[in-house]
């Protein structure tokens, strides 16, 4: 196992540098959409994309055909609409009282999550634009109750002139395919897809979309499996992975046992060691529970993390590497083809989405693949 | 207890909005600077001010008097440079190979972690602008050994020509007073100084600071503390607070025993409750570990956090809220001063400066206080 080469090695002056496989995401779109077909495949685009980047994301969704994209909030959809101007956008978070004129103005479509939400779109926009009706299956998130959906139905001046583009639920438990939760939400959107005849409906994220075709209705929303996460938060992704992350060594240094390694003295070596000194800490999202858990990879290499992460360093033990292969100026693997992203959560004590969305703003970050130059 | 007034809600378009407060960082600054004098003060401003933001922060402790800022790479001393053209600037993470001529252009100082960045820096430089000299005393990240110091001194052409501003080292344990390290620590720094008789030292971050004048020597570099974080990871911090945090109410839901509260499925409540639905989630920085332990306060009522965290969302159980200060459009406080920083740290199995340094980019920020309009 090699090290890939790097387009760009920005990390000296940063310290760590990001690279984001378009190429890969574009194959993971076209993957789910071919098995989610005929249902139409939306792309969950939120939180700067995953942590991997608004703008070269969406525009190569959108080269690899997805015309439907989903953010949390309006200030990432009018960050979207500048980059895709022709795209369907919605908003999960759904419609302050006062902001209805500011989402037209941008071609925002809400999800809306409440009569309160539904009455201030009816009044604003109506005909227009078409919004998506959400309604709570068993998450006690955001989405309107049973009770709720029976009032739209007893009482259709609530509906009138508004267009509907979906009806929408969201799953809770999907990453456990044996969880009760799953066909209690399902016979549950049932019921309430029935109330609304005609009009098409969406339930499955990632996830979802792998607990079979009758979760699929005429939309899926994807988000983690474009980015490569694996469904169940396992490393056995069906789906290619989109991002390395490689940390400089800023330092390398022989300790032996008598030597403590970073803040409250967690660690010492048994014996002689040799440790490398990388140039990223928690404040980058290399989150402190790797600290004494976590390991990077060099040339293949497993380095295991040593003593506490700081906030802009941390320590690994290359005692195992080759000289060759590892000095200062050199990088360390820390996401990637020898280090899965949920290998990383796993340690950390959290899940792959965790992971992607808190990696720094301080990283170098390249982007290749199809659409890399855009 | 009441919410303070916000001088701009814009929570409204991104979920959640943070406040800064830089009359607390002055004021903190200059608690520090009283209590370390005749030493001086400098400010650890690296990763964007601790999370708070790097330029009105920057320009805040200089009007408060710091002229010495330390940060952990060049990218970040550039982004300063651009803020404070007059201050001095030293780089933690040493000088790369070819980054001198780069250092010079932007008049950054490097803290010189190896031999071979002295000799990089004596060639590029010399007489010009002041190094640090960084020794490693305990903490095996950054920094010469006690070997290579002596080879310093036996062979004095190695530092010929080269201006050295500090000599300096790194505490390990200065957050546990009585831990051993301390005094070990101190003992070997006061060993490495007596080899460069008349040049200035530094030793103390926030916490070395209060272990006692003995710490202090003639520069101390205080960070956690300027931003209103306690030395010790406790509550009980001697400085005021500078960051609240407040996340919008989105939805609120009545729900009870039978209805389950977010992915997993991992929270129901024993009987009748009343859930906030707010908008802020783990992309935010609101850490995942604190599903089912956090807490927020809303007119200075607790509110636990129940059910796992989500990306963009989360769930407090508002039952014990007076309804009159709890509804859509509201806000609940996550940090501030119901809810200290130190408490979300513990809650979420982390320390104070993981929580500020990740709070995330999708967040209204303003800031209050002196300096605010600069």
């Amino acid at each position: 196992m090699r090290t890939p080469a790097s387009p760009q090695s920005d990390s000296t002056i940063h310290g760590a540098r990001l690279v984001v496989n378009l190429r890969a995401i574009a194959a993971n779109y076209r993957k789910i959409a071919a098995l989610a077909a005929p249902a139409k495949t939306a792309a969950a685009i939120k939180a700067d994309a995953y942590g991997l980047g608004l703008a070269p994301v969406a525009r190569c969704l959108a080269k690899a055909g997805c015309e439907i994209f989903f953010v949390a909030h309006y200030a990432e959809g009018v960050a979207l609409r500048a980059v895709l101007p022709g795209a369907r956008i919605y908003i999960l978070h759904g419609l302050p009282d006062d902001m209805a004129d500011r989402y037209i103005a941008k071609r925002l479509q809400p999800v809306l999550n409440s009569l309160a939400e539904i009455t201030t779109w009816r009044k604003a926009d109506g005909q227009l634009s078409g919004a998506i009706l959400n309604f709570d299956t068993g998450i006690s998130r955001l989405g309107m109750s049973e009770n709720e959906a029976a009032k739209l139905v007893a009482e259709p001046g609530l509906l009138a002139g508004v267009r509907v583009d979906f009806v929408m639920s969201h799953l809770s438990c999907a990453d456990e395919p044996e969880h009760p939760m799953n066909t209690q939400q399902l016979a549950a959107f049932n019921i309430l897809r029935d109330l609304f005849p005609g009009i098409p409906a969406s339930l499955a994220n990632t996830a979802g979309i792998f607990l079979g075709p009758t979760y699929r209705y005429d939309l899926v929303r994807p988000g983690i499996g474009l980015y490569g996460g694996s469904p169940d938060g396992t490393g056995n992704s069906p789906f290619q992975g989109a991002v390395t992350l490689y940390a400089k060594i800023l330092q390398l240094r022989d300790i032996d046992s008598k030597d403590y390694v970073g803040y409250g003295a967690t660690y010492r070596p048994g014996g002689p060691a040799r440790i490398a000194v990388a140039g990223i800490g928690y404040a980058d999202g290399y989150m402190r529970a790797l600290g004494n858990s976590g390991f990077g990879a060099i040339g293949g290499h497993k380095a295991p993390c040593v003593g506490r992460i700081s906030m802009d360093l941390c320590a690994f033990d290359v005692s195992s590497v080759p000289d060759e292969l590892c000095g200062p100026g050199g990088e360390i693997e820390l996401i990637g083809p020898n280090v899965p992203v949920e290998n990383v959560a796993a340690d950390a004590g959290t899940i792959n989405y965790e992971i992607l969305t808190r990696l720094g703003g301080r990283f170098a970050r390249s982007y290749i693949g199809e659409g890399a130059d855009a």
